[in-house]
């Protein structure tokens, strides 16, 4: 565990934080500074930076936990009529806290999040392309497993 | 498995789409409407309509999918600094195919998507009021399990 890392600290109870669930091997609690109120972030008890350093069995744990979260939160009373879950992986994908986060935000129609950057036109790949990059992705795969 | 649920037909081979993985309880392949390049969706093969409705077997896999695809985006030649995973539960939260998918998607610097919606004033709560959220929620959470 890095001392600097915050989310370790909440794990280790040394910061506050207000949790919503714990299990074995991830923690969650509320996201200081919320998209919608309820905004609860899934976190692994054992520090991993980025995805690639998440050791299996919290990999299994995480999408579980959000979708317990997800669940408490469409009960709640808070306003809740849908979920999105979010996690960015690296600086250039959005990541500020270097201890991998999923974020379970509770959603209404028009409050402002989306996903697709406005204003971009669509573009629909020929199947070619997509076959392609497919193609390239499968490669990887099979040559990590 | 509805008739009328592409991401089925697409599991059955009876719709086209460029596959990156398949697993016993998911698949991955390439979104047709990518945000950038090599624009995944992961899906659990037994239809779930949302995420209430996912059983815990593919629930499990999920995750560890995403995070395989991810590291093969990364390894790929694609343009891809970071990554995003997204779901959107329920139409409020954006979700257009009501098949449960998870988008895994390349980012880098600058490419348009955010999940903050931009002007929005920051809001940091009081502790008492987030500590009443989590409370809420913990009892949720511990009447359904």
């Amino acid at each position: 565990m890095p001392d600097d890392c915050v989310f370790c600290r909440i794990v280790d109870r040394q910061a506050e934080a207000s949790i919503v669930y714990e299990h074995d091997h991830v923690l969650a609690f509320l996201d200081h500074d919320p998209i919608n109120a309820g905004h609860t972030l899934i976190i692994p008890k054992r520090h991993a930076a980025q995805l690639a350093d998440l050791d299996a069995t919290a990999a299994a744990a995480m999408f579980p936990a959000a979708r317990s979260v997800a669940a408490a939160l469409r009960r709640s009373g808070l306003r809740c009529d849908g979920v999105t879950l979010h996690l960015a992986d690296g600086a250039p994908a959005g990541q500020e806290v270097f201890h991998v986060h999923l974020h379970v935000i509770p959603r209404w129609r028009n409050d402002g999040v989306r996903l697709r950057p406005p204003g971009r036109p669509a573009y629909r790949p020929p199947r070619s392309e997509l076959d392609a990059i497919a193609h390239g992705l499968r490669a990887q795969i099979a040559e990590s497993s």
